[in-house]
């Protein structure tokens, strides 16, 4: 199948309408209605949904249906939804907007935004130990899963980084200081979204180690791509204001490279991930043609 | 062995050495100094550890060694203290002092105490899996224990309970709702530590069913236990001020049936864990004698 056969808006279609039935399945019923409101106000408000379809697609790549890890799928939906409420919070980012209406502790209150992100942090791994009851899926694949998911997302991984990120703000920061700051803020769940995707599907250790190289190139040129969306992207479609790094003076590449560097950065980066790749062979594609995706992209 | 017979004190001092050590091998080698510095700051803060010397406790009483659970243990420590933390803050309780020093917000910052907590709370789930490394915890047990960690404190259970809590502030607040507020807020974690254990130890039914029973009884005396030494308890000794409770407004059962009234609840709620928990002979007497502590300790 050559690139241009593949027809990625239709399989990002096709997956998203997947995933969103599954969040809102996900979603348990809870005693309390402000706070079920609140999770499902930022849970199913829209979004690339990118890091379940990473999953899926990774899952797929290892020769294992996409739709037997859409409970580990969704996990990763539900954590980086928590990441947006807290980072949006007053005392952390201060954002009013996020995907084109209120942020959720605007919506509701502090109080209940942090609460909603706590409940979904949790739901996260609550559903990650339901992905073994899908038949081929064993306890152990299920709970090395949900430890990856741990260490990427915790102190190690992505809250490292954001606390990282608040430390480098009005500071002097190089590109590697950057990139150490990228890996764990973004990279590390991008990263782990694509190895949980070859632990579940029981993938031999060199596929699984072939996605873990190309998460950390697709990871990083995820986030290059979203500090040059933040430079001259539309608002309209981001759903955001644009400019807001620069304002903030935040180190980005942009900010350090130049826009014309920071491109280059980002495709080198997809180049590495696509060569990673390349071994999947015909089950890849879907995977390669996201990793294209999330440097090409608009929003 | 004679109620009198069992030294807990002497238990408790061995115990919480255990847990001391192994929650300050926890914290993993972070990237970020300031993050380390405060989940240690909090969670190496003292306290009873009284939820992972119950995962022991629970798990000696289905015949498993206590310290075959200490990760999973340390769990329930790292959980509990992300709680503390987020329930700390200027959005939330609003309070400066916990266990005598200042709060984690108050000692860092509120972005930094988001962040330790939400790294704490991720830390939880990365020790549940790394609980099947012992010889004879099968992944199996440990998906579950995850499971029931996951459940009870998210949306279901504790974090459930807090919004819950948030809620009644000021407003009428029956008994019912009480024991359902408490139910979610202390409650869910509390019996969860006990079913853990069992899980873990892999007792059969009957004996998992008998710790949650006692887990719901204890959950509550232990809760009606602590509003009552924020009226009559000595701040000295509870490591923060008396009465707070009172001055807010907050329903509580001594507010609700008089001071008398809540310690017959109290009381109650122990025999009926008492009872619970008489099948497990010589090998819950620990835990017995944990029950009894719940409701008597004066901290």
């Amino acid at each position: 199948m050559t690139q241009s056969a593949f027809d990625l808006d239709g399989y990002l279609k096709e997956r998203r309408s997947l995933v969103e039935l599954a969040l809102k399945a996900a979603v348990p019923k809870l005693p309390n209605a402000r706070l079920k409101k609140a999770m499902e106000y930022s849970l199913l408000a829209g979004g690339k949904r990118l890091r379940p379809i990473l999953v899926m697609a990774a899952a797929e790549a290892c020769g294992t249906k996409g739709d037997k890890v859409l409970e580990a799928a969704c996990a990763f939906e539900a954590l980086h939804t928590y990441s947006l409420i807290h980072d949006d919070l007053p005392a952390m980012d201060d954002d009013d907007f996020r995907r084109g209406r209120p942020t959720c502790h605007k919506a509701f209150d502090e109080a209940t935004a942090i609460l909603a992100g706590d409940a979904l942090l949790t739901l996260a791994f609550e559903l990650m130990a339901e992905s073994a009851r899908v038949k081929g899926i064993s306890a152990a694949a299920a709970l090395e899963a949900s430890r990856l998911l741990a260490v990427a997302a915790g102190g190690e991984g992505m809250v490292g980084g954001q606390m990282a990120d608040i430390e480098a703000e009005g500071r002097k920061v190089g590109v590697a200081a950057l990139k150490g700051i990228h890996a764990g803020k973004t990279g590390a769940l991008l990263t782990a979204s694509l190895e949980v995707g070859a632990v579940l599907a029981g993938a031999p250790s060199a596929r699984r180690r072939a996605l873990v190289e190309a998460g950390r190139h697709l990871g990083l040129a995820f986030q290059v791509a979203d500090d040059i969306l933040n430079v001259e992207g539309d608002p309209q479609k981001l759903g955001k204001s644009v400019g807001s790094d620069a304002e903030a003076h935040k180190a980005t590449y942009p900010a350090l490279l130049g826009l014309q560097k920071a491109k280059k950065v980002a495709h080198n980066e997809l180049d590495a991930a696509l060569k990673a790749l390349a071994p999947f062979k015909t089950a890849g594609e879907p995977l390669r043609a996201l990793a294209r995706y999330v440097v090409d992209r608009d929003c």
